[in-house]
């Protein structure tokens, strides 16, 4: 039998056909959001949007789910009665309001040219100053749950962009019956019943052991937010590879598969990911690296690790505490150098050997020894998510000399990535959380052999490879075939499901030891700019805004 | 009347034909050395040179003289009769080795494939071995001497590059009758007469009041250098201004002058042109701005200012203690950016708008208000000349985030050299000596008018601008004059020959004020890298070495 997994990136969704006896990946789908990212104007109307602005159209997950599924079925040549189950994953916290029956606000004309009726996309960050007051109400009532998320709520978590809907557009959250999860918005439409998944609702909507903060405490964020729980969302939850439901005869029409076939409840598209590289016990770290990267991780024990981005009892997988950790800028950073500090002769070498920037600067770097460049930087040019937990840092780099060459800084912004990781690790293992493996999945680590090799000599740790270029969608159709009843839960269907590359890269102990001279100093000044002996970034930015502000 | 000033730079020498009236630039030769600078191997015998070797050919200067005067005299139709004299200004210290009757010891063939024959060019910084052990030595032994050159003798300079041949090549320094500054050996190659200038002995040869360091210190450096001074130079010295004698017959067949036409005694490049700007009194920093800059500035009395270069009495103007210090990367940290850092798209921008990329990147950034860009750099790619004195210092840029692009990092790279010139300012203040007002030379702030107003921005001080675009030469011909007799004193030549603009560049009150701030960031940020508290940059440079180290 098969199931299909559905993957809702940020740019489009990735619909897989997977064989359930062994994960083989049968055919696949790529289709992109028609309105992509809304962050400049709305759609029609064009409604203008502020900066830090970040929407969706429901309509296009819709489009996925109604071109994709025809699109594997036709590929493959498998019959509808073989497809057994579905799952979906999908970015977070990406949230929308709706009426009752699901109809998201942004698709009735009354409120389509209202940005707040819109999906707000998980990269949506206009929510800050309601995050700082969620955060300092927080710290002020002494709420136990602030520790177990780093001591800090994002501005992309779910109650920063439901407040920042109640404060900007209080007639979008009274006409808003629901405020869901993209996620589950999805699972609503194709099988016609709302559920809730408890993965997004533990790390997003700081749902702890199936308690969502306090009704005095939403109080305290403004009295009309009191009972944002009980009259917008839901205090049921479903547990991971659950079915949600059946396919309704809609869904079933739009697919072309049987009405009736299990969907999975919802799950993120990180956290989907852990079973799919076969990461089922204690101990592995699973990143996944992309623009940026999150690290999961299973333990036994509830601990409260500095500044990660949260702790969920059943969060990643049933029976353990999944931890998530994560840094802001990986992927970016690297993007950001090539597109902005790279002199016309390396892109001309680059296209004279047929390889991408990306490649011809990796290949160069690949030439030095660790510390040839001479160079040191903090990797913060998008702030730091853990262990510090504050957007408002920036970057530094240092070492320069008037022989330093564009592959010796890219080679520096690697590093300074996997100093950034073993930061975090160390973080765990300080509070007695294991990592004693890595596993490398996302699109970084395939494409760039030397950032593999760097992060296991920086952390002393031999990294596996995810086995799936689609590892989210795979992961998701693990979950289809848990809930089609396939398998007996989670932990059985990677058993014979997930997939690792056979090559294991190990780190080279006499890179080792240079980079653990490296990392000393990098955690010196981690240190001294990070927390507080020289808040001089967080002053920069400070100057930066007057300074905008006296010419606007 | 008219007088010749000539300027041997480090690629070319330049020959002016000036009014002794009022100053007037009348004709202008320039003429490339055919060798320039020899960093990788002897010409004709091919001998390969180790890093940091720079030297150069005796005969290209003697090529300036016979090409450049003859090609003034013709150009202006002024006749051989109507030139009263000659000056020379020269990069400094650029030595050679000599027989006793001047000959340079590369031209002799038993010398020409011997590297240490040839002259050492200013920038020559393989004798940096040497300059430890001066230093180290001298501090031992309490040397008094030391303090007046902020505390360390460079490798660039005269006992360092002798003692090099001394102990890398005992047979020429044994060959050597003369060890001479290129600058007082192309004086005795016009006169026939072997002078020695006040100027370059007292800065780069360690010559206090006529004094040299004691017999038993350079016996100290090592037994056979005990003699250097009695056996290879001399104790006299002529004062900037006088006459080294009167041009040779022979020198007058090369030049088509008058023979016994009254020449200068030798002078330095950078000094010389105090006089050109007029800089004549106490208190009038002249910054010669170019790959580097040098701070040049009279005072009344002599004080061990933090790290100077040297401050030496007479030096720079008869009467007065010349002061020296320098800021080692400038012009080149920009020149660095521009070839390494900027991608294409600008390259492209610039070649669109009719602009260097230099000149494209000042307008981009002269757009920004102070701040804006929300960096901060600190300038020592090629490390700190004043006030710490560390070759081993290297770059640092800090607040980078995704939004940084290369107009911002420009701008801040400017004026990081511009926090670099208020160190050294205050270091001068700190110690009683004042500086008032600032007078910019070379050639950066005649390209670069956004870098003047960001120096007056910074520093809080009015900025003139020198008005002739060879400052050096002029202040040549200024000497010329007073060697002929046409003026009694170098103040009362620049008082008709000297040249500023009239434009003067005030400081702008609201980007003082956030300038103040930004200094105080740069300043704490120079002492935490540059005075100990966190020592990275040399444990990266030691890094490095140990990498390369083990790849050689």
């Amino acid at each position: 039998m098969y199931t299909i997994g559905i993957d809702f990136g940020t740019e489009s969704g990735r619909v897989l056909l997977v064989d359930t006896r062994d994960g083989r990946e049968v055919a696949t789908a790529v289709i992109p959001y028609a309105n992509g990212v809304i962050d400049e104007q709305l759609p029609e109307s064009g409604v203008r949007l502020p900066p830090e602005w970040a929407l969706q159209d429901p309509n296009d997950y819709v489009e996925v789910v109604k071109q994709g599924v025809p699109a594997v079925l036709k590929e493959s040549g498998v019959s509808p009665d073989e497809v057994a189950g579905i799952g979906i994953d999908f970015t977070s916290c990406t949230m929308l309001p709706t009426k009752a029956d699901g109809t998201p606000l942004s698709n009735l004309p009354e409120w389509r040219a209202n940005p707040h009726a819109w999906v707000k996309l998980w990269k949506h960050h206009a929510s800050q100053p309601q995050a700082d007051k969620i955060n300092e109400v927080a710290r002020q009532r002494g709420e136990s749950w602030l520790q177990l998320y780093g001591g800090k709520i994002s501005s992309e978590w779910f109650f920063s962009k439901a407040l920042q809907i109640l404060e900007e557009a209080p007639e979008v959250y009274e006409a808003a019956d629901r405020l869901i999860e993209a996620a589950d918005w999805i699972v609503w439409q194709l099988t016609g019943v709302e559920t809730r998944n408890a993965c997004t609702a533990g790390y997003k909507a700081i749902v702890q052991d199936g308690v969502f903060p306090s009704r005095d405490y939403f109080a305290a964020l403004d009295p009309r937010f009191a009972d944002v729980v009980d009259t917008k969302m839901s205090r049921e939850f479903l547990p991971l590879g659950a079915k949600a439901g059946g396919l309704s005869q809609q869904a079933a029409e739009w697919t072309g598969l049987k009405p009736g076939t299990p969907v999975a409840v919802a799950n993120v598209d990180a956290h989907v990911t852990i079973p799919a590289v076969g990461a089922v016990e204690p101990g592995i770290m699973v990143m996944i690296m992309g623009t940026s990267t999150c690290h999961m991780l299973l333990g036994e024990e509830i601990q409260p690790v500095e500044g990660m981005c949260g702790v969920v009892r059943d969060g990643i997988l049933p029976g353990y505490y999944g931890y998530e950790a994560g840094q802001s800028g990986v992927g970016d950073i690297f993007a950001w150098f090539v597109d902005n500090a790279v002199p016309p002769e390396y892109h001309e070498a680059a296209k004279q050997a047929g390889l991408d920037l990306h490649q011809y600067l990796e290949r160069e770097a690949a030439r030095q020894k660790p510390g040839e460049h001479g160079l040191l930087a903090l990797d913060w040019l998008n702030g730091n998510r853990s262990t510090l937990v504050d957007a408002d840092l920036s970057a530094m780099l240092l070492g320069m000399t008037l022989g330093t060459r564009a592959p010796d800084i890219y080679r520096a912004l690697i590093e300074a990535t996997a100093y950034g990781t073993r930061i975090i690790i160390e973080a765990f293992e300080d509070r007695g959380v294991p990592v004693k493996e890595l596993i490398a999945a996302g699109g970084l680590p395939e494409k760039n052999k030397l950032l593999v090799q760097i992060y296991a000599d920086v952390t002393g740790r031999p990294i596996k490879l995810a086995g799936s270029q689609q590892a989210p969608a795979l992961g998701s159709a693990m979950h289809g075939a848990v809930a089609a009843g396939i398998y007996p839960n989670i932990k059985a269907a990677a058993e014979k499901m997930a997939k690792l590359k056979d090559e294991v890269v190990q780190p080279i102990p006499e890179n080792q030891a240079v980079y653990d001279q490296l990392y000393a100093e990098y955690k010196t000044l981690y240190d001294y700019f990070g927390r507080g002996a020289n808040d001089v970034m967080k002053r920069l930015k400070k100057i930066r805004n007057q300074a905008l502000a006296v010419q606007a």
